[in-house]
């Protein structure tokens, strides 16, 4: 039931890229500079990500009817799948600002979002469509022009191999870390011999929950061969696993977006992966284990949090329903404050689960908390209060519940809450 | 559009008793002690409201699946409207504990909420299943009944005029004070010419957000004729224009519970009020009044609130639609944290408008905040950010919205987030 799903990878052969990142696998680069959107000049804040020669493209976007002017122009120029379709095409760049979200702008905004594209192509020599943008930061401001026309040369006069690590950290805004990683997986047993194929991304959070918008902005890149149209759809079913798990609402702000671009250096010559094959299983799986740690990772860095919690929900009606349950949980400020005070308040997971919308019966839920059972048919489970205090020291907390109404399930990741609020919220039982 | 409806109110005469409260209908006694569910002997832990007379009364509860026992049990008490329909019946006292909830408790839960009202009864000389029962607490653990042992008496021994306002604070439990009020309006217009009839009632919290599970009670009386069945309407029109509009989830915890009781003890020789006469209409006037009058205490009260908000959005497609936008901006951490923060950042209530399932165009949406347009065609309004910083000044600050997709409205209210948890967000944009 892991979303991680690391018996799914190893059955492909993903393995993690130590210090990985986004310029990991064959046929890109990246830089990230100080651009100027913010006022601290040791800051960077503006990313930009190109690939070697043009190549496939996929993007999938915030649902937020308030949706940004720089997600309205990548759905622009990543129009193969026609206006309201699937987003791909091809592309060369991605750049990307943090400071300022040109969000709820109007038609000005989405000019300078097309602006941002055409500056970043002239520089980088490319049409403007085949440059994707994203921004984050504050609402309702419009997007100055200036930092794009010194950051974006500065930007691509220092692209290279190893400035993933700098892009990274230049799309970060609450974000305490940077966020990279990288897999490669073998095509000996799918019909590549003698290749190794990477897939590699860099995210960025997403503070508590919904800070700045919860702007949750990722590029993956990866040199396998694919077809814009089949790189969408591994890039969509990803991110259904992934980001779109972790709840911190990221998967409705304005500005959420995630790229994907397949630059197929790695066998150059090779025919492109086609759904269905072992070839496109095996890069699905290196592409959700990409994701997955990228969310693991967001999640881990919400503000003030001290813990990782996954909540895992079994035995619902439907897996709309297995959503609706652990969502309720992993969102309840009332588990979130328990955990942060090491509380087995199993209490607030049933009263969550009681007004999540899922139909089960009261006496037919199984919860455990970090492995100990603590309600057996909709009952409290006497546990041992030390062992509890114990296994609430590890780094990820989790909380599997069976609601006994089905076969349906799912898995979500949060994170704790900590803070004086927490402290009136953590401690109430005792 | 607003929810306390004083134009209403003030078309039947309602007015404001000072120092109102549970008793102040004629007919009604309290009394509020420490029965011992609380360690702290100089704390109040259970009250007990009794009428003169066995009375009409209804009660309207939580949806959660998770219901505790007292619930289930009062709702046998209040069987009149027949299995799974409303709850109402005849009733003539009604005892609240704090200090445990009786939730997820089974059978055993069931057997313990019967003794409490089998306990009740012996003492107030009536059956068992003229008592209703509340509890607030802990989930998860079983409800002593040595304290009802000792308490009840002490409290029968007790009961007064005078007693509203210890069984107000008998009842707390993260609330910072009681919330109490009670209204009258003159039956003169009304065809019962020179008397005076009274609305009271008494609430509990609810913290910040769903502490406590949020358990919401209130016990609601008043001395106006008015059979069960009617009673139960009038009540449930009040509850979801008021205690349902709070945004503590309260509506949904394991222990949620709104009593109201009917002596008709003002005349006591006259007709019973008839729905669709304007007697009937004087009384949900006034029920709405106090009803909406707790509700906003309840929201006033949350933990470390600073502010009372309130969130109006009108010219929404569907009433359904008008709920969710101002529930979505009213639940919004990051709107909560702004405000908390004096921050008049309306990107975020744009943000949770475009999230929240509502629909409606992006270009039509005007927002304002404290009187003040921020938001027009969509499109940011500059403001006087000093007027703004002096605005937010006040108690309550006012959100209002117009989505532009049709004639449909609602009110929300809810508080601000403070703490050190809100110093990370309320001040983003500086």
């Amino acid at each position: 039931m892991s979303i991680t799903n690391d018996a799914y990878a190893a059955r492909f052969g993903c393995s993690f890229v130590e210090d990985g990142g986004v310029t990991s696998a064959a046929g890109f680069k990246a830089a990230g500079v100080h651009a100027g959107f913010r006022k601290n000049p040791g800051r960077l804040d503006m990313a930009l990500v190109v690939a070697d020669e043009p190549c496939a493209c996929a993007g999938v976007f915030t649902q937020n009817i308030f949706c940004a002017a720089p997600v309205q122009v990548s759905k622009e120029h990543l129009s193969e799948g026609g206006v309201g379709g699937p987003a791909y095409g091809t592309a060369r760049a991605v750049v990307v600002n943090s400071g300022c979200a040109n969000a709820a702008t109007g038609e000005p905004g989405r000019e300078n979002a097309r602006k941002m594209a055409a500056i970043t192509a002239d520089v980088v020599g490319c049409t403007a469509d085949e440059v994707v943008v994203a921004s984050t930061g504050v609402i309702g401001v419009h997007l100055s022009m200036e930092p794009f026309e010194v950051g974006v040369p500065a930007a691509w006069q220092q692209v290279s191999k190893q400035g993933g690590a700098d892009a990274a950290r230049a799309i970060m805004t609450t974000d305490t870390v940077p966020k990279e990683c990288a897999v490669t997986f073998s095509g000996d047993a799918i019909g590549y011999p003698g290749v190794t194929f990477t897939v590699g991304g860099m995210a960025k959070g997403s503070g508590m929950i919904m800070p700045n918008m919860a702007t949750m902005i990722s590029v993956i890149t990866t040199d396998a061969p694919v077809a814009a149209p089949h790189l969408h759809t591994a890039l969509k079913t990803a991110v259904n696993m992934s980001f779109n798990k972790v709840t911190v609402d990221s998967d409705t702000s304005t500005n959420d977006t995630c790229f994907m671009f397949a630059s197929g250096a790695a066998a150059p010559e090779a025919a492109p992966f086609e759904p269905g094959t072992p070839a496109f299983e095996a890069l699905q799986a290196a592409v959700n284990q990409v994701c997955a740690a990228l969310a693991r990772l967001m999640a881990t860095d919400g503000e003030g949090a001290t813990k990782l919690v996954t909540v895992s929900v079994y035995g619902a009606a439907t897996p709309a329903e297995a959503d609706l349950a652990a969502r309720a949980v992993a969102n309840s400020p009332l588990v979130k404050t328990a955990i942060f005070g090491h509380d087995a308040n199993w209490g607030r997971i049933a009263g969550a689960l009681g007004r999540s919308g899922a139909h089960f019966a009261q006496e037919n839920v199984y919860i455990e908390i970090m492995g100990m059972p603590v309600c057996r048919d909709g009952l409290t489970v006497p546990f041992d209060e030390d062992e509890a205090l114990r296994r609430f020291e590890e780094p990820e907390i989790v909380i599997e519940v069976d609601l006994g109404a089905g076969g349906e399930g799912t898995t979500i990741w949060t994170c704790d809450f900590s803070h004086d609020y927490v402290s009136i919220n953590g401690d109430y039982r005792s």
